[in-house]
């Protein structure tokens, strides 16, 4: 009998994407706008789904506490109100929305183990989101 | 051909997380303020998703108005404007809203027959959802 | 050069409308399903706006930190996660939303001074909201 | 490493949902007040989800200034602000939101290549949304 | 002690914006892609906000379920799932949201008379509003 | 007759809130986070409010098409992924929203003249609104 949980955290972050070995004109060509030399940035909701069998005694798949205080300490304490290039999950990759959810994705499956993570959805703009599930 | 059709109900009630055998310690422990002694409530958003081939003759998977009249009369008007903990269906589980998808995913699989149910996903709050399936 | 900041803060809380010197038939005629007898619930939304002058030196109307810290203490802090009708601000008046935002108003009137307090907002529901500025 | 990406598209337009072969019981029976003989509209918003391995490289699943030119071009362009009962895609089928969905992953899987398509969500108002993913 | 209730309604419609005296070409420099010939259509968000003394017995501005009643006969069966185009409120006018909302305002405020009408805003798509407030 | 019409753009932008007078200490104590080194960033929701009598001819309180040609070359071009500390708008003034409202309204005020600039709302986050109408 397993049911699903997710659960939406808010972070404010800047980014710019550009590869350092490509050339001006090729980071323009990849990226567009988004390659502006000073950066932007986006308010990102970052959705975390777990899963598994409801527990009887408390009817839960998992304290919420423990959750939050897990995405809270290891994902929002990190990322928020930061600019994503200066950090070290983004030293060997381009802090894409894809790479960002990978990235967490990754930091949480292994530190949360109270249920399995299914997924890690983000939404960079009202209109842009990005899932990513683990390697399959 | 199958395609699939959400839905989006709505209603508001009350509930108070915490089991009968256990202390005032340990609700709190597994509830925290949702163990508070009188109650609060949520504005729930019950999504039903049922699937199906598309008929050739009408263009749909089934008829919307049969749906809204199955889910009103088995959900919406028995829950709505309710306090959970006192309705049969969390006489011996509590109202968590796992359990409540669960109770909303089995009462309309029973009775609801136009089309496959394919999932219930509960929005408690505009930050928690919860979903469920059937037993897989 | 006056600007404004609105804030929104959460809070879920049962309450139940009825009248102590109302019948029932008054009462629901009055108050329709919301006089229930055993409650019901919402997900407040309270938006908290306030005005003044432009800081020079800062460039803020007020810390946004300070009014976060008085709206948590004073307003979120009693009400989240509680039986409306069990408050002393509900003890003489129906914890209608109409008299919340006037409870919620009043008593930042009398402790935020940092900024000109112009308006509350509360949303009961996703259709539902009210709104008090004082009295003029 | 597979990632998804979905993007939102909106567009406005009108339908009359109703079968020629059908007398006007049949299509008020089938389709209610979507029937009323001179139409009414919706916005929809259309989500397309893509999906692929995140390129080393760019980081990214796809070029999404691609996917914005090709669903503009074959959808947005195509639908928005017209009348779909009068397009080609709905001369032998019933405009409902299920075919719409269904017109439109047909469309982008065999022009859109840059990344797997999998899936189109379709909302026809908040309420109301329908999911296609191809023939399984 | 004045406070103010907003209440929102849905009502999904076709339009076309064209004006009988233009020719083609002006109405397509007046109105764009909204002039196309067949019409278009919208899910119009239309909140309805009334303002008034709380009434201290009842603790509300006024009778909720009066102000959907008014505003569900008069406004909502009249328009919804209807062409604004074939409605005699727009037999002299061409009905763009501005002339929407002002139908809207003009007939409430001469048949609600539970509290004062404030104002009308209509919600074209989720970037475009249009209010109304009476002639000043 | 006057009608309002509100609209709605979008723009994301990285920006740093410090004083350049200030020390590390003053400018935490001000900002919070939002002073930390590198900048963070948001996705900004900009309304632009405008106002006047409705057209008789056209329905219109102005032409939506000029309206949005001009936020888009005077604002959303400027600081779209963008950031905002080096725009010359805040050279001498901290890129708070308040600061940013400001900046919208009197460059909108001074160059869109088809009908009154009533106020400019921008959004932050989903929790932070800053509005600015004028000198008053």
């Amino acid at each position: 009998m397993r049911a699903y949980l997710s659960r939406r955290y808010r972070l404010s972050a800047s980014h710019r994407l550009y590869r350092q070995g490509f050339s001006d004109e090729q980071n323009f060509a990849a990226y567009g706008k988004c390659a502006n030399p000073h950066g932007h940035g986006h308010n990102y909701v970052v959705e975390v789904t777990v899963g598994g069998a409801v527990h009887p005694a408390t009817g839960m798949v998992c304290d919420l506490g423990e959750l939050d205080d897990c995405v809270r300490k290891e994902i929002v304490d990190r990322f928020d109100h930061t600019n994503l290039n200066l950090d070290p999950a983004f030293r060997e990759v381009v802090p894409t929305t894809e790479n960002f959810s990978i990235a967490i994705y990754d930091r949480l499956s292994s530190v949360f183990l109270a249920a399995k993570l299914i997924r890690v959805r983000v939404e960079e703009t009202s209109n842009n989101s990005f899932e990513y599930a683990g390697k399959k």
